[in-house]
C-alpha cells in the first residue's frame, strides 16, 4: 500500500573526507521517498523554492514518486550546510537556511487523503500533528524527530507521540526524550509516551526495535537487533537515517499484514537502504540501485549476522 | 582442550549507580577463567599477594580452574578502584595499585607447558611475549591489550601481535592501534600487524569479527556481527570484556576444529557470558550460572538477531 511522507525536500552542501558537493538534492523526505520507492508507492508533501528545477523533480518522478504534493513557494528552498570529519559519526552543521520552509503549512492533496501509511519525517511537531489530523483514517503512522524538537518543543512533540505506531530515533535522541541512560528503560519510557514500537538507530552498529504489548495485540515480542554493514568507504552519511526509515517503512507498507517477522525483515531492509545511501554523495546511489542489488545486500546482511547462513 | 590464561588476578573496589563493593575478587584472568570454565579446562598464571585468601582461591577451584600457576608474593595483590556513572559505557579509574604485580615474572609450571590454547589477557606485552615464547608448541594464541600498551609500549606490543591468531580489543583500541577511523580499514591494518582474525567489542552493541585469509586457509569469511543483549539493569560492567573473551575462547577451545561456523557461535557465547557478568558486582554472577541458563541465553541471543527464529 502507498506511503504518504511529509518532510523536507531541500538542498545540501556537504563536505566529507571524500570531497564536497554544493546544493545537491537532499532533505529527509527526499531520502526517505527514494529508499521507500523500491518497495511501494510513495506520495510526498513538502515545500520547495524557485531553485527547485524540473531536473530535481525528475529525480523523484523517475522513481515513480508522486510529487503532486510538492508546493512551490517564492524564494529559495531549504538549504543545509554540513561537514563530517574523522569517523563521520556526526555531522557538524555549518548553516541551516530554512527559506521557504519557514512558512511551510502542509496541505494534503485530495488524491492523498486515503493513503494508509503515513510517515512524519523530522519537521516541526506542530506540522507533524497538523498532517496527522488531516488523515483520520490512516492505518499506520511512523515518525522521526530530533534533539531540537525534543528540547524546545516538548509539548507539541507529546501530541505527535501519542498518535504514533512506530517512532524511529537515534540513541542520543532516545536518551534525551526519555531522560534515561539505560537503553531498555529509555525504550519503555518512550513507548509510554505513545509509540507502540520504537526503533533506535545506532549508526554503524545497526538498529534495535523495542515493542510494547500494543504493537501486536496479545503479546510483546523481544527486542530485535538488526546489523549495519561494515563499510570500508562511507562517502557521505547524510540521509542514512532517512534512507533506513524509507527501506524499513517501505517494506512494512508493501506487506499485506505487519507481523513480528515482517517487522524484523523491515529492519534489515532499512539497514540495506541506509548502506547504499552512504556509498555516494547526496541521493546519487539511491537513484540508481537495482532490485537485484537490494536482494543481494539483504542476503549479505543475513550472512554477517546469522549463525547458520554463512559458508 | 585446555586453555592457559596469563593475566591479572586482583581485587576491585567499584562504585556504580547500583551500589559499591570494596576489594571484591576481580582481574582480567579471573573473569576470563570463570567464563571459560563453563566450556573447557582452564589453567591460570598470575601473581597474588598475602591478602589473597583460600576463600578467594576457592572461587576459582570451585569452577574446576587449575590454580597451580598462581604465584604467591609478599605484599598486597593488584588493586583497582573505579567508578561508573550514567550509561556506564566507560569506567573512571580512581586508583591502580600494582603491588605484587609490579614485579610479576610469569613462570609456566611444567604441568601447563603442553596446553594447546593460550590466552594473553591484558598485561604488559613484554610479559605476554615471554609467556608465548615458553610455549612453542601451542596450537592457538588469542590476546587482549589496552590503550596504555598501544600508546607507550608499541614495540613490545608489535612482537606479541605477530604471534596472535585472534586479537580481541574494543573500538577505541582498534582505532588507536591502526590509526584508522574507519572500522573496516582499521581491522585490515590491525590484521596486517599479525593477528589472523580480529574481534572488535562494541560494548552494548555487541562485537564484530574480521578475518584475514590466514585464519581459515583458502578463504576469508565476511565479517560477522554478534549482538549484545539489551539489559534493563547493568549492575557492574567490570570484567564484561574479559567474560566475553572467556566465553568466546572457551567455546572455541571446546570444539574439535575451529571452523567459521564455530567461530560465529563462539562470538555468541562471548556475548552470553558478558551479559551474565554485568548482572551482579564482581564475579558473583559468573560463579553460579548454570549450563541451562547459558543455553537459554544463547537461544535468546539468537532470537533477538535472527530473522526466522523468533515467534
Amino acid at each position: 500500500m502507498a506511503i504518504l511522507v511529509v518532510g523536507s525536500v531541500a538542498f545540501d552542501s556537504i563536505e566529507t573526507p571524500f570531497g564536497r558537493v554544493d546544493h545537491c538534492l537532499g532533505g529527509a523526505a527526499t531520502h526517505f521517498s527514494l529508499a521507500a520507492s523500491y518497495f511501494t508507492d510513495v506520495r510526498v508533501i513538502a515545500v520547495v523554492g524557485e531553485d527547485f528545477l524540473p531536473t530535481h523533480e525528475a529525480v523523484m518522478t523517475a522513481r515513480g514518486i508522486d510529487t503532486r504534493g510538492l508546493e512551490r513557494a517564492p524564494g529559495l528552498s531549504f538549504h543545509w550546510t554540513g561537514a563530517y570529519a574523522g569517523a563521520m559519526a556526526e555531522a557538524r552543521t555549518l548553516g541551516t537556511d530554512l527559506n521557504v520552509f519557514e512558512k511551510f503549512d502542509p496541505k494534503i492533496p485530495a488524491a492523498y487523503v486515503d493513503t494508509e501509511y503515513l510517515f512524519l519525517a523530522n519537521i516541526d511537531p506542530a506540522l507533524q500533528a497538523r498532517v496527522r489530523k488531516q488523515m483520520p483514517s490512516v492505518k499506520m503512522v511512523c515518525g522521526d524527530t530530533m534533539n531540537y524538537w525534543i528540547k524546545d518543543h516538548a509539548a507539541n512533540l507529546a501530541v505527535v507521540l501519542r498518535e504514533l505506531d512506530v517512532l524511529l530515533i537515534n540513541d542520543g535522541e532516545a536518551r534525551m526524550l526519555s531522560g534515561e541512560t539505560n537503553p531498555v528503560l529509555a525504550a519503555r519510557r518512550v513507548m509510554e509516551m505513545g509509540p507502540k514500537a520504537l526503533v533506535v538507530k545506532h549508526g554503524e552498529y545497526g538498529a534495535t526495535a523495542y515493542f510494547s504489548e500494543r504493537m501486536f495485540p496479545g503479546f510483546a515480542p523481544r527486542p530485535f537487533r538488526a546489523p549495519a554493514l561494515p563499510l570500508a568507504e562511507v562517502v557521505d552519511p547524510t540521509g542514512a537515517g532517512d534512507s533506513f526509515a524509507g527501506g524499513f517503512y517501505g517494506y512494512l507498507a508493501s506487506q499485506p499484514v505487519v507481523t513480528p517477522a515482517v517487522f524484523r525483515r523491515a529492519m534489515f531492509y532499512g539497514g540495506v537502504m541506509g548502506s547504499f545511501a552512504v556509498e555516494r554523495f547526496g541521493t546519487e546511489r539511491l537513484q540508481a540501485v537495482t532490485w537485484e542489488e537490494i536482494e543481494a545486500r539483504f542476503a549479505l546482511f543475513r550472512e554477517i549476522s546469522h549463525l547458520d547462513d554463512a559458508v
